[in-house]
């Protein structure tokens, strides 16, 4: 498909997606994409990212619940970057269970915790 | 310096950098940065970046003076994405004389423009 090959992939085959919240517009995750990943998140309307840890296709919740219904996604001026604006179920993108993973702030030379665990992992994933 | 060495740098050094508006919100930017830039961008209170096109430190707006002064700098739960939340000079990010770079929206299966060129290129860095 050639909006697929817009897409300048890296050397892996993979482009930085970032997603931002549609109703409050923060700025949630940053993730990976592959041509797979993309796809799939045009095709069923929920993000799909390309784990880099597990070398696996991921669709974001398929375990935590917490889906990304994916509004928008834009393209950036080098083709090498995207931007999913996205409804974000739960209201939690993050494993460690806050809304988001920008969570650490550079204050004083130091990074500090600034946004609160919503909901304890173990709940959200189990407990082992 | 230890805030330094917590980011988790690639292979090549680098991290992904996204600038957001502090007053829109809107996602402006995703570039790269090296230690170096990072340092530079807390020393100076605006954004460096790596232009990995150019293989050189770049002070964002060196040239075109739409620098993007840094009111907040978060990292994210991995370690390994920045965020900057920047107040940008002249309302112009990207180098095509847009608001900001992510101005191609994916629309029925191809990427349209839907952001206006605010300046021209040629206005902002000369005939060449």
């Amino acid at each position: 498909m050639p909006w697929l090959d817009d897409v300048r992939w890296n050397e892996r085959g993979l482009v930085p997606a970032i997603a931002q919240d549609a109703a409050t517009l923060r700025v949630l995750t940053l993730a990976w994409m592959n041509r797979e990943a993309l796809e799939r998140t045009v095709a069923t309307g929920e993000a799909h990212y390309w784990s880099r840890s597990r070398g696996a296709l991921w669709h974001k919740g398929e375990s935590s619940g917490h889906v990304q219904r994916v509004r928008e996604i834009r393209l950036d001026c080098d083709n090498d970057a995207i931007l999913l604006v996205v409804e974000q179920e739960g209201g939690i993108s993050c494993h460690t269970g806050r809304e988001r993973c920008f969570h650490q702030r550079l204050e004083h030379g130091a990074w500090h915790d600034v946004e609160p665990v919503l909901k304890d992992p173990k709940a959200i994933y189990g407990d082992g």
